[in-house]
């Protein structure tokens, strides 16, 4: 398989860390005068600390600078569709010849049903029958796994490829992290943001593969599960009351500094190891490394320990413009950078977060690659 | 791949058709209560109609007798965990030689994050970490197509097993489709239940496989989402009032005569024709066949049609006994009639629903296969 192609789109809609501290101070005042208003104790000062941020506090301790925010009406399918498009554009590849679409999100458009690739198919103009009228193979599959949903989405479509079940999957990371912000707790909401990215994968003679089967490796720990969890409205606990919604029980938690304790380590040691071992490569065979980019200064941390181990590649990143896109983070790094994606290099992609999971995948450039961003 | 086994799971809790038409019957009343409270007219006699079902109306229209609705406090993963550790019980395989986990659900436990393949890896008990602590490897993915997701997360593991990245993975076919269900219209109401699958999938020699890649198709028609959706929840629209939740708009809606429409003429001809003649087979080759059950007068529709065309087969199916299970109906089928499944059979399994979507997956059973079901 080779990647022929990476488009990105990010909305307009620009969000500053000062806008970020004045939404969550806003919602603070909201809470103390409900509270008031129900005759209930103001916030003290442990409860009013974590609606407590400022730009500095979020580029000392995160390191992201803005990011971007969908508009009410643009769903999880819409960044993805209009990425989608830009790609089949500059890539030049018709919508004929596309086989099918692993579709990586956290935050799919529908609950249940219709799955975010069938719409998909449809807004790229693939047709469900042939010239004949019969009706046309087309694979579709929604696939989600927390912070590493984009390299196991890859994977999907790296297995389909590999055994020559079909010729170009578009693979889409996207997701609308806005919609999961929940407006009473930073951790989150400092964090997150909104990008669609798609990515053409195609099949090449085995010699000229990108990858192997070993160069994948994932890793996970369900009892670690409720680390980052959004408690209501999925099958264990719909959501039954206005309070959910105006609690955001609905939205996203973060024991932030848990993730940080469990993965810094693990990614910054062991978990590359593991990756590194499975593949037969070294520490300094690696080029270019990509991590999941959720917290950019909890990433120097796993980059410093890698370093200590022989790494001596190029990290890229979003630049700390976009935030944590979650599905989109190490498509987008690369739609932002593609001038360093040339022919020879040899990568590390790292995905890591909610499950708690990990996925990995190295892999060498081999063909000229097209890149592109719409942001 | 070799089946090894496959497990069921259903909540205990029967739920007649007779107590679906007075559940529906009293959701007509508090409607018409709330709207005189309201000062607004009462229902009329074309709005009352999707209230309005009865045992002899479901048995006649939809073939369903019964279904199970699980607790309140029982989830996605509950219900996949319990046929989970039915499956390694029975099969006997120890939970250390699991080396992943793909689940299907359109109903997954939480929103977002956590993964349920994350949380079954700890429910089964299998171990993040290696006898000398370094991070044991573990492939989660949590797959999802409406109601083809089971045949799509079958051929997510077949693609693992059959390349060799995987030696046994358990895939999960699970549902509360209970928590999905819009009390003011019969349409799903009369049809929808819970249940919990498990299935163990394991490497064979290449001579001994059950399958063959040309034997899995797909086909999606995206411009017909709005066909089977939920309304809100998802990130086109989250839950924002009160109204959402008391109006049900986060629950699933169908056009079920469309559905017919769309389904029947391409799974009774067409859509069989082309998972035919893509893997070689003839129609008079199927011993055994499993269509998703989502309807069974729809079903016997579509069978009818392939009898016509030389399908000389056993139909299995869950009797009409749990309603749709979306995820888990093909695999429960094959739980409660274990007794069919023997060597030398060759069977098709075809899911399709809401996306549009359909998936289907031929095979002939080469090794004894263990069934049970806690029903």
């Amino acid at each position: 398989m080779r990647i022929g192609g990476i488009a990105a789109y990010a909305p307009r809609f620009r969000i500053t860390n000062r806008r970020i501290s004045a939404r969550l101070r806003m919602e603070r005042m909201r809470v103390n005068r409900e509270n008031r208003f129900k005759g209930l104790e103001q916030l003290d000062k442990k409860q009013e600390k974590v609606y407590k941020t400022s730009d500095r506090w979020i580029q000392r301790f995160i390191g992201f600078k803005e990011r971007r925010f969908a508009a009410d009406d643009e769903a999880t399918i819409d960044l993805a569709a209009r990425a989608a498009n830009l790609l089949l554009e500059k890539t030049g590849i018709p919508a004929g010849d596309i086989d099918g679409v692993v579709f990586g999100t956290v935050t799919p458009s529908y609950l249940n049903s219709p799955p975010d690739s069938s719409l998909l198919q449809d807004r790229l103009g693939v047709s469900s029958s042939n010239g004949d009228q019969s009706p046309r193979e087309f694979h579709c599959i929604d696939c989600s796994l927390a912070c590493s949903t984009w390299v196991a989405s890859l994977r999907h479509a790296y297995l389909l490829i590999s055994t020559g079940a079909a010729k170009n999957i578009v693979v889409i990371g996207a997701d609308k992290m806005s919609s999961t912000i929940n407006w009473r707790d930073r951790a989150f909401a400092t964090v997150l943001g909104d990008a669609g990215t798609a990515t053409l994968c195609s099949v090449v003679p085995p010699e000229e593969d990108w990858f192997d089967r070993n160069n994948f490796w994932n890793w996970s720990r369900g009892s670690d599960g409720q680390v980052i969890v959004t408690p209501k409205g999925g099958s264990s606990q719909p959501v039954s009351s206005m309070d959910d919604i105006t609690e955001y029980r609905n939205k996203l938690t973060m024991d932030g500094a848990l993730v940080k304790e469990r993965m810094v380590p693990l990614v910054g040691g062991p978990g590359i190891d593991a990756a590194l071992q499975k593949a037969g490569w070294n520490m300094d065979m690696l080029d270019i490394a990509i991590l999941h980019e959720a917290n950019l200064v909890m990433n120097e941390d796993i980059i410093n320990r890698w370093r200590k181990n022989g790494f001596k590649g190029q990290i890229l990143t979003a630049d700390g413009m976009f935030g944590n896109t979650t599905s989109a983070t190490i498509p987008l790094a690369m739609a932002l950078h593609g001038d360093q994606l040339q022919v020879g290099r040899r990568f590390l992609w790292f995905a890591f977060g909610g499950g708690l999971s990990a996925a990995s995948v190295l892999g060498e450039i081999k063909h000229p690659i097209i890149t592109t961003a719409e942001v």
